[in-house]
């Protein structure tokens, strides 16, 4: 059945398929000391502009949300988060499973709004009993967010420079970073990010990969030995060449970001359509994730045909849904989709 | 100087240091395996009109909110509580640092509303992804409130009816546990409290003790080998006469709740005299905090003269700041208050 | 270079590989949910004997470890393991990490002996102050051992009637697992071992997949909610289908044993040409894994030829190190390795 | 009955109960930030000939283990201790609920020997895989240890060497501190253990204290927000006062050393008197804790009239029992055991 439920209902785009076979029989070293995770790490120091770049990779996006706020937090410090924030509401508890308190403050479309963070850091430190309260120790956003909008590259800035002001590092979680940079209403680069984050990382399992999320700690602040702490965690493949290989694969000739703007074209197909045939957006996303506003009868009717996520309630009639497309997504399904809506409608 | 700052500023109730003296040079079994923490358990049973009791002593509330969380929570299971608990706020991310999220809903002067939490239960459970978020396995109450406020009968009996139909414990923290027993203002008793709550914890540092809190499992569902979780965590003290022969004092001859009285009589002396006075409250409150509303700049002329505790901004020229009574507040000291405002005033 | 490193050196199956090109355009569910994961599971039951087996792939074997031990085990209790068990000593102290102290008693050749760990059990129970030392809750094989060595059928079986007594479950560590039930000299089949553990699992990683471990609960004692848990310590894939298509391509046709079968060939030829050539063996392995003893010198001109892991000292002038076959060693490689000894002999 | 079960059988010392009642109703600040806490820091560096120390007071000698190490150290390490340290068996796996394995090395008597641990610490650092292993992060000695043996000074300063120079931290567990300073075998003060020592505590809930230990960071290592990680373990009292004024009594005209002291006397005496009566001793003790070597039928008479410690099996028939004096043991006590002896030796 026709599907855009998400971003990783597809294996890998077929490239990484065909190095992880024409690699397969050379003996290589286990836990990521292979050759191909170096060139892979050369590459994305490149398209990062940023030489001293440290880079790690791992295989989820919980993993490496965990691995990454519990290795860099001090143990009395928790991490300042949107209330809607994937570290917030859909990892299971794994920052706190880690000892660690997500500290909310409002979501707007998924962001952060950069006086609102001023506020509440200000606050913190100006309470007479803040030894006694969680210190915030590091900031994180998503970019895309949660709801596929975008951080402008003077918001970026300034989050940045109140990190900065605070003395705590700044985390981009980019588990679809590819389609934020190749949205066609971004002004922000993988450079910038590089510049302005302590640390991001660049997803692979949304985009291409059969699994994978690389690591890039910017200002040579990897933990010591962080190694370890991915071993102890559970997170160290044996055959780290999986995610080497891939990434390497990503990272040449532009592929990483070739791939992100297919699926940003499929997706801005789909928003036209939706938009021609009427429907309401829930809001304005400038990225792979649409979220379209069903009336509850279309819907039932609608995902006899066509896969897409439940999202939230809009109101007693109405529902919020998902539609993602991705590096997998083809023009045709979008077609596909125009002729299911047709049917729909007429029906 | 004379101070209000807050309830834990004097040592103990005097009679409980006489039992101490008494009974020192008695050779004691350790761990809490002694006669007087047997006693003491008794004595506790009998006040909760609650034969099935499982009761262990420990030395703080934070140590006690920690274990008791911890040990009934499930890895995958959060606490629900208001967003001003004092687990959600003061406890230095202690729930967070063993294992478990704090799902914050709103408070109301401290206090959750039963529908709201119901619907929070019920929304949770519809949400179809809901196995990738924590799972409400708790709900946390304290009682007074960090507020001062209290439960009436039927809120207490309501939270324990949704917790009931979602087949999770109810959680009540009686730091200060005499004082809303003692007010002049609930319909709420000790077995209400034994009945309606899962497990509760009768306050004693900030009641008369030097320390000592005394966690009451009212379902015959204290966690197998909880003493071994208790040394695990740090919290079991060897010699735990120290608890049994504080609480055994507190629970004879009705002490406890005759002291706590004595804290609603000098606070309702205290509420009075601001009233008097024409000072604005914060809130209404019950029980021994209250919550005055001061302009910045008697605030500062105040301070030099009483020690009260900043609580928050009120407003540009105002802050709320608390005064609290305890068991050791004596009389003498709500005239010596009254002096001081009124030389405050005519300054 | 010619390499016995270890068992990991080389990429996956190619018919592994075949079946991921296959089923890549496939949109399917995440998470584990997806049909490839359904029929791998069958599969698995039906090589097991065990119709009701619960099963759940991960993605490596430290992770394994902490999850199994970690979800089963009370908080107040710890893993009975070898000194030389895997979580004892290579795994950066992930268990420890989770909370839970492995209970280290002494290793034989990396095995257990029965007595010992009845005694260690009946000693722990008879100790009076048992109650403030961790508990015996689980105890911890590997099968084959990280020395290669095997249990025998009454062996597993008295291991199993210790743990029944004691109630607590046992739980094997079947990285290379293969490797062991394939040995010209074991009378155990993965049936028994369903039947002796309550736990186990099959390894992927070192027998033929890219990654990817089948854990297997043969007693209906899958942890409640096991899924969330995985997801809160960062080990749930999204494309959990990774893991799926592995399976059940290497549970298809006996394929896992059939290539396990030819390392256990490749390895025993290897045994032969050292023995031929005077070698002496550290210990003696009916596996995939040969700890040979190289006298210094011959070790360093040696490794110029050919590569194999240094494992221990054996005393002032000899060390011990180790051969590893694999699923991917081909009969060739022994052959070259022999021109490597000759050459290396008559140097 | 008589008893000498352990050391924490009876309360406080009597001066220190009634500094408690002397300083009751003083209004004093909490969490430890009053006047009797800094009184006791600044006498208890003076007593340590330390000026730079800083110290924290802490209610167990469990909690204090668990915070000293758990704070101290890096996630990836562990620490090393005798396999008979009160941190590798009899806390319930407090350090490994906290995340750090015990690295466990044999105990002579209770005491690491100096070449061990050297030999451990190198061969760890030699292992070409040490960074799949736990690394030694601190070193964990007690003195008096468990059997109540000492080191010397040339054995401080010897570990105290050892850890210098894998820049590790050497930690010492006092719980029992008094008695061995005041044993009339030892030639190690209080300064040189402050010396030698990075970090250590001064056990006061077994010589003197109702509940308190004091932790010493010698070298200004004394983790940052080390009150905030306290308060998260639940391990800060708010009644700070309770430990502060126990600590200052103690350290006010040498009352820890004058109470340790008669300890001393009294288990010398104890000492005598079996030996007199020809008993065997497990190990010569020269602290106040005496293991007695008993047949086991006349261990059974004697557990009747008086109260000791069952220790372990020593054979088939016979025991090693523990006696164990304190501060509050007196003469008469002992010349009471010799009439109990003497009785049990005509039966």
């Amino acid at each position: 059945m026709l599907s855009f439920v998400s971003d990783y209902i597809k294996g890998a785009h077929e490239k990484i398929l065909e190095r992880l076979m024409e690699t397969n029989d050379e003996a290589l070293p286990g836990y990521g000391n292979d050759d191909y995770c170096e060139s892979a790490k050369e590459k994305i120091r490149k398209a990062c502009d940023c030489k001293e770049a440290e880079i790690f990779f791992l295989a989820g996006g919980t993993q490496t949300n965990m691995l990454v706020i519990s290795t860099l937090l001090r143990p009395y410090e928790g991490v300042v988060a949107a209330v809607t924030g994937h570290v917030s509401v859909h990892e299971a508890g794994a920052i706190e499973h880690s000892g660690h308190k997500v500290l909310e403050i409002p979501g707007h479309e998924g962001k952060i709004y950069v006086p609102e963070l001023e506020q509440y850091l200000k606050r913190y430190w100006e309470d007479g009993s803040h030894e006694h309260m969680v210190f915030p120790g590091m900031v994180y956003v998503s970019h895309p967010t949660e709801y596929g909008t975008l951080y402008t590259r003077k918001e970026l800035e300034a989050l940045s420079g109140v990190c900065r002001a605070y003395k705590i590092p700044l985390y981009l979680d980019g588990a679809r970073l590819g389609y934020g940079l190749m949205s066609k209403h971004t002004d922000v680069t993988l450079p910038m990010i590089a510049k302005y984050c302590d640390v991001f990382y660049i997803g692979g399992t949304k985009v291409g990969a059969l699994c994978g999320e690389a690591v890039v700690f910017t200002k040579q602040n990897m933990p010591a030995h962080f190694m370890t702490m991915v071993k102890q965690k559970g997170g160290l493949l044996a055959k780290g060449r999986l995610l080497g290989v891939q990434f390497d694969t990503l990272f040449t000739d532009d592929l990483y970001c070739q791939i992100s703007g297919q699926a940003i074209e499929t997706a801005e197909a789909l928003k036209a359509l939706f938009r021609e045939k009427g429907y309401r957006f829930f809001l304005d996303s400038p990225t792979n994730q649409q979220f379209v506003i069903l009336e509850n009868g279309e819907l039932e009717r609608l995902r006899k045909e066509v896969g897409f996520d439940i999202w939230e309630p809009y109101d007693e009639t109405h529902t919020v849904v998902r539609f993602a497309t991705s590096f997998a997504t083809r023009p045709e399904e979008i077609e596909a989709l125009r002729k299911v809506l047709e049917n729909i409608r007429n029906h």
